[in-house]
């Protein structure tokens, strides 16, 4: 009887692929947004820059959620957010929205306003999205969530906040 | 015996939310790719801001498709797919890729290298992404296209082309 060869994945070249994947996704520039949630599940908010639209029959866009997220949970059991689109006023907000700050000394940092679903519309952000969730795709380390768009709101004149090569810029 | 009311969907209620949707997504800043395909099912391309990162574990990116686009069937068909950063020397580009331009036409602006999948890398781009398209969740008038990152390239010192406000931008 012969030993069967099994193949170990190479965790090192894993690796590489991986920090190859992060460095080549620093070139894609990407507007930032602090996406809220509120409801029996609790009141969460985090900042996300892997938001894109879907389409215009019905309104809808999507947003990746990592599966670690503090606003994992709220979001699910929830079923409803907002998705705000940040201006370049916005840069400390959305280092508090990215970090381990606790939940209320995120959101003591703006002005808020309750919408329609019960999320939050931050005050001075260049759009807003109040969504709910009508399915979800799996993303491995992240699910993407699909979102009926309910209400958008628009808020003119501010410059946009872009990440773009691992650092802020203003467009 | 009572009549049924019916009631109808008010279509310029829905054309207005539509229109209030895209104002409001003209908002949120984007960076602009050309997508491509080549195989069995034939080559083809397309421009598109609707891409963003899922997942570095393991690398993993989405891309939305109009089920209406002539670069449907091939990437459909061919299940691997580039999508290539432009850079701002890519604004004609974008616009060939984004027309009606016959898809021999798209492919002469520009010179190409031909990736492991047999998609086609653009020369010149700030990143390309060799992908498969490992499972498809439907948006409606599109596909979101969820995509496994086989390789990565990245070119440095480039700027980046960012679509906001219904214009290209340089960042």
């Amino acid at each position: 009887m012969q030993a069967h060869l099994v193949s170990q994945p190479d965790e090192t070249a894993e690796e590489t692929r991986r920090e190859n994947y992060r460095d080549a996704m620093a070139k894609l520039g990407a507007a930032v947004h602090i996406v809220t949630t509120a409801g029996a599940a609790g009141r969460a908010g985090f900042a996300a820059t892997a938001v894109c639209s879907v389409s215009d029959n019905p309104p809808t866009l999507l947003v990746c959620l990592n599966k670690g997220s503090s606003a994992y949970w709220p979001v699910k059991g929830n079923g409803t957010l907002c998705v705000n689109v940040l201006s370049s006023e916005h840069r400390e907000l959305s280092g508090l929205f990215g970090g381990k700050t606790p939940v209320e000394e995120r959101f003591a940092g703006a002005t808020w306003t309750e919408l329609p679903s019960g999320s939050l519309a931050l005050d001075g952000a260049l759009a807003s999205f109040d969504c709910e969730i009508t399915s979800v795709a799996d993303g491995h380390s992240h699910d993407i969530l699909i979102c009926r768009v309910l209400e958008t709101q628009v808020n003119e004149g501010g410059k946009s906040l872009i990440y773009l090569n691992r650092g802020y810029h203003t467009v």
